[in-house]
């Protein structure tokens, strides 16, 4: 890193990414900033675009810079295609930042493909890692679980099963501060032999695993209730299992408050409820706990939602303080036996 | 059909199956015949316990009768073994009433694993048939949604899944009586290229399946909210999303309540939602949709979940009434050109 201080995390932003760009994205930055001393910020985006948003924000100026990018990529066009014509989007220009060591971790809602894709083609992985697995963090009612892999490259083998748990493992040790975290493989069934060729095959390599805390299998019925900290799977089956988290929370909830609008006596009784129920939900809101990551790279790359708020860019950004702070790329090179 | 009166249903009911066996199985069955003329049923198990459990109980005794079967599986048994071993168990005599074709129908909420090895080993498949897949309805805003495949046979081949579409939309279109029901490819975007190496080599032979009414892709987080009536996917996946749509539900309700309790002002606003809440909540209960079906068999063979009550089993019972007298066997033969 070249002239960086080694006690401060940088965090390249993308500000023109997601539906609430730059508005939210800038909100948050300036949170991050007010909750967190040793961090700098470049906003990433159109200049005046930023400087506008800006406005009227308080912020300690000598921490938060403005790097010029005045292309988009918008969510609708071909990743790697975009990635390689818009070399002067927030997106490429971001993560030239990384690459670069300007900065240690960049942060975008935008287009999920174009972070994917252009993660891996510009910030590269770490020497022996084969692919960069995207692992969200996803609600329980014992606290986040780390799903990994639920990115773009599907079919994955079973040593790229085993590099994930690691991967999550020493994720969760070390930046979620938990003690000796429960990994286990989403499988269809708990006993060893259960499963596709693919669990079938890695399940004996991760139970030959010292480095991790391997529970066995894992059913994705258990995952809601808490029973693994890092859930290891292929990237299909991980984003079937994201979404359909996402799809029945939503819809289960639009159903009760739907309910609770229906009748007088419902509304009266929904009014009671609301503080306490608000609390208790607080727990299963994914925007508590940041972004999801892309995991293995030469830097830390986090992935908000689209529609993220002000609190999900402040969480995302203080995710990757912490990975800095707790010295997670220099474990992540301990699995190669790489210089940490 | 030996001398069975072809306008009459019989199912073959597994009266030792399940946690709530032998009360709650036979409570549905009686259920289902006062709801039903046109039904017989014959329940399997243990004369003496069938018959305790029917003491105190009114219903047409010419319509039911007890099929003596000694033996039991239990759900931690290896299913094909104890198929083969297990030769006067009530589900292996079930299957073979509906083999026999004594029975049309075959109802259990024993052991999954059993019930699915022994509707291939016993019923067998239709001529042309290569593997049954599980049928399970999830419930969704919309009304049910019939996953498939959510079986114990994973890695399917990209024709596997086209047969999947096809047994799909028949019954959906018959038993269900939905006008064109609409059949997506569960992947993780909605563009034709989108996938692994299986959905996108299903695709293409989807689009040109005129049978049936294909709409493309579907993510999972637009099931819950009912985009289409046929979800189609290979065993494992399908299998994780089921899991994860219990999962999620049970978690979240289950926080919900516990809320609703923590403090007085809840516990007056939760009185006051009850009745709504529950009305608003029954669409999201599978057991009004009866158990999940393993189609393309000679016959049909319906899985209850382990814990259901005599409600799930009454329904499960009328799912069968409905398959028989709508013709969906005949139907399914029509796919390869046999006689209907």
């Amino acid at each position: 890193m070249s002239e960086k201080n080694q006690e401060i995390t940088v965090v390249a932003l993308d500000a023109m990414g997601g539906d609430n760009a730059p508005g939210e994205i800038v909100k948050g930055a300036v949170a991050a900033l007010q909750a967190e001393e040793k961090l700098e910020i470049r906003l990433v985006g159109r200049k005046e675009d930023v400087e506008k948003a800006l406005e009227g924000l308080t912020y300690p100026a000598d921490r938060l810079t403005i790097v010029d990018a005045r292309e988009v990529i918008e969510v609708e066009e071909h990743p790697a295609g975009a990635i390689k014509s818009k070399k002067d989007s927030s997106i490429v220009v971001g993560l030239k930042l990384v690459k670069e060591g300007e900065a240690d971790a960049f942060v975008s809602s935008g287009s999920t493909g174009a972070v994917l894709v252009g993660g891996q083609l510009i910030v590269k992985t770490i020497k022996g890692i084969r692919r960069a697995p995207l692992a969200p963090f996803i609600p329980t009612s014992k606290g986040p679980c780390l799903l990994i892999d639920c990115g773009a490259n599907v079919d994955a083998k079973p040593e790229d099963l085993v590099l994930f748990a690691k991967l999550g493992y020493i994720y969760c040790k070390h930046a979620m501060h938990i003690e000796n975290p429960k990994v286990g493989l989403l499988n269809i069934g708990t006993e060893e032999t259960k499963g596709n060729a693919l669990t079938q095959a890695a399940f004996p390599l991760l139970k030959d695993c010292k480095e991790i805390n391997f529970v066995g299998n894992v059913e994705a019925r258990e995952i809601p209730a808490g029973a693994v900290d890092v859930a290891v799977c292929e990237a299909f089956v991980g984003n079937v299992l994201l979404k359909t988290y996402e799809g029945v929370g939503k819809t289960l909830l639009s159903e009760i408050k739907g309910a609770l609008l229906s009748n007088f006596q419902a509304k009266i009784g929904g009014l009671l409820i609301k503080k306490t129920l608000k609390k208790s939900m607080k727990r299963f809101d994914a925007s508590e706990y940041g972004g999801a990551m892309l995991l293995g790279l030469n830097g830390l790359v986090v992935k908000a939602h689209g529609n993220a708020t002000s609190k999900e860019i402040k969480n995302a950004i203080l995710q990757c303080v912490e990975f800095k702070t707790q010295h997670v790329p220099e474990e992540f090179k301990k699995i190669f036996g790489l210089e940490g």
